[in-house]
């Protein structure tokens, strides 16, 4: 009988293909640099139950609610969670809890860090979020097992547990994230990291006109905003210039194309909207250090 | 029948405890920041076999043989792997595989980076390693199920997928990196990451005597390096002097004790080797930017 387990084995030998998941211009643009720093992680079983009186957050924290029951309050709203619930407490959050007998959570606080740190770390929840827009869902089997994976590398203590131990908080963190309203999200961390962002719209819009020349204006009418706004926004996430970044997403263009293709030189500049070869192996060289044939010669994947 | 996995499971069961797994000043202090910057991620099936002809690298890249057969030639010597055995091929290296019917991979190259970037990054190899010292061991197992996750998420396309994979793929980079003989892997990335490492001997030494006043002759003493050397990485790790370092730590410990415990400002003091309570609060605020007893009302975990 085919259950879903038969069927996601099936779906999984078939994801061996010849083509890559993840592309060089994907994961090098899209992939946000925000990043929780953990600072207390805990799997809490109360067997007993208790309740902790009121207190205020300095850090985030997140708590997922296994089993049992949990009523809180939050900024003196009143709320429960069922299993498979958790709840994002804020910065600043006053913050109230009753555990039942037998609760389990898994729970992490975090503060958020941001490379390069430059113009500051935005707010992860939206200004004015209410208590009842911080609550997420999540699948719990999953969220279990990278606490059951947490654990089994904390028994291990091998030199790099603590930092396997890291990536799978970061991959629940992310998840967690993904279970949360988006509108509950600030702009500012939205703008970081989400697909459907401005990062992604503009390297979305950037790859459809790859072979194009886009102007400044060009650019922002897509994006439906100013060229002001375009300007700050690039400059905040990519420190550089709306120009500048197109002009990079070209180069890594050519940089493939020049190893898994047999088109010459003059072709590919012409292919990126270059009308002189020239031109473009000046690009080109600006941004690698390498001219287009010397690339060519050492970097086949 | 008890099982493997039953006792699995009743291992994660006993798991839940009131106590939490990572605290502050563990992952505060022991985690890195050597970050690797993915560039491509591929699970590779070749029904037919082929071969790639001598290329040189520019980016680091893992290469994990699932199942069937791989030879390959690395600075021209020749390897096999086995499934489950994969090979790290290093920037530079003149690379040169082939492959035989119906071999499956997980494979993803990435560059590495730092944060705050600083003193420029760490080869991720020691000098001088040979390809066979670059030859790694993986559960294939659990990097299988990390590579369906990353190919499932790959189909639901979320706002976050992207980042989820990322944080798969650190996993499973640093699943790899422990996989690697511990001899293959440079000093510098071995001193920002590994447990046991020149950052986590500093911080089990500061740990252990946090209730005393210690010199740099002291500490450097203790990691039997010079003071300079210590001074040197410690700038170079933490961008603070030994003496701020171990001042931070002391305020670390300071902020938990004040919250989990009922010890007054100056008993906490004490503890932490301060003959006077007001030079401690100042040390205090000098970190948090609240005095002692500020911290308590507002920080309840």
């Amino acid at each position: 009988m085919a259950g879903p387990n038969s069927e996601r084995r099936a779906a999984y030998r078939n994801c061996f293909s010849a083509e890559p998941i993840l592309r060089k211009a994907d994961s090098d643009f899209a992939a946000g640099r925000i990043l929780p720093r953990f600072k207390r992680l805990a799997l809490r079983k109360y067997p007993q139950g208790n309740m902790v009186p009121p207190h205020r957050h300095l850090d985030y924290e997140a708590v997922l609610l296994c089993s049992g029951a949990y009523r809180f309050r939050i900024n003196g709203t009143e709320m429960e969670l069922t299993p498979g619930e958790g709840i994002l407490v804020n910065i600043g959050d006053q913050h109230e809890d009753w555990r039942g007998d037998g609760a389990k959570f898994i729970g992490f606080s975090f503060t958020l860090e941001a490379f390069p740190a430059t113009n500051g770390i935005p707010a992860l929840l939206a200004p004015g979020v209410s208590p009842q827009e911080q609550r997420f869902r999540i699948d719990l089997k999953e969220a279990e097992g990278l606490a059951r994976k947490i654990y089994e590398e904390e028994q291990r203590q091998t030199a790099f547990s603590r930092l396997i131990q890291e990536a799978i908080s970061l991959e629940l963190f992310w998840r967690i994230i993904q279970g949360l309203p988006r509108e509950s999200l600030s702009t500012g961390f939205l703008d970081n990291t989400a697909d459907g962002s401005f990062r992604a719209r503009l390297s979305r819009l950037f790859q459809d006109h790859i072979e194009e020349v886009l102007t400044l204006d060009d650019i922002a009418k897509q994006l439906g905003i100013s060229r002001t706004s375009l300007t700050n926004k690039c400059n905040e996430l990519f420190h550089m210039s709306p120009g500048k970044a197109f002009c990079r997403c070209k180069m890594e263009r050519a940089g493939y194309l020049l190893v898994n293709t047999r088109l010459t030189v003059k072709e590919i500049a012409g292919r990126l909207g270059y009308a002189s070869e020239f031109a473009f192996s000046r690009a080109f060289r600006r941004e690698f250090n390498l001219s287009p044939a010397e690339w060519r010669r050492n970097y086949i994947y």
